[in-house]
């Protein structure tokens, strides 16, 4: 501690792969991060886990449709407490592809979108890091 | 309703700017989205709204700063209830640059960031656009 420090600050903890698989089972919406035309853009959705990959919904006209498939991802999955300030952040980050019709998992595997309007494609990112970190009261 | 609907849906409505700019400004968490050599990256990151822009403040060797400077960024902010399945969400996006020594806000308009770890890096996120969408339960 300094004289500069007016809070006692949380503790960053490395999550172990493990952990950040468990906690990402364990949740359904996360953000997903992808470029467009002008740069990075972030937006929440609803996951599912299947067979070790994000399985996402989208519609035929959106722009992660039109942008996110083929490219580098990042899904972003956190539970932070305002108020003790602790949590844990968890970032998977992989190549969108289509998930081709014969590949498409029985609808209870699917996520369940909250949001209303069609997504027919599904879409999967096959993680190449998952990584994660605790925020730890301190 | 097809009876494909198994549940009624909550139903997406844009936020006005301004709605847009006063959630951010009541907000203190975000996730900042940026691209390091892989692709896109989103982390959980600490805010403040000064002077119509978003202060971020960072360490020196962080991946936001080697990265994330002088590039357009995504800040986005949420508040989503899993209960109803409804909230809402912002996204701004906007060029990141340092903010010079004699730019520093005072103390106590800087972002108070919850996790431990020297920050002396001021970044400001100047929007160039801000959008958001309310998730109304059905």
């Amino acid at each position: 501690m300094t004289t500069d420090d007016r809070w006692l600050r949380s503790h960053l903890r490395e999550m172990s792969r493990e952990e950040c698989l468990e906690r990402l089972n364990a949740e359904v919406l996360g953000r997903v991060g992808f470029n467009d035309d002008l740069g990075p853009v972030v937006l929440p959705v609803n996951y599912r886990i299947r067979g070790g990959s994000v399985i996402i919904a989208t519609g035929l006209s959106t722009t992660l449709a039109r942008f996110g498939v083929g490219k580098v991802v990042a899904l972003e999955v956190e539970d932070v407490d305002p108020l003790t300030e602790s949590g844990w952040s968890v970032l998977v980050r992989g190549r969108a592809e289509m998930v081709p019709h014969d590949g498409m998992p029985e609808s209870e595997a699917r996520p369940r979108p909250w949001a209303e309007g069609p997504r027919p494609l599904l879409i999967r990112i096959v993680p190449e890091t998952v990584t994660g970190r605790w925020l730890v009261e301190a």
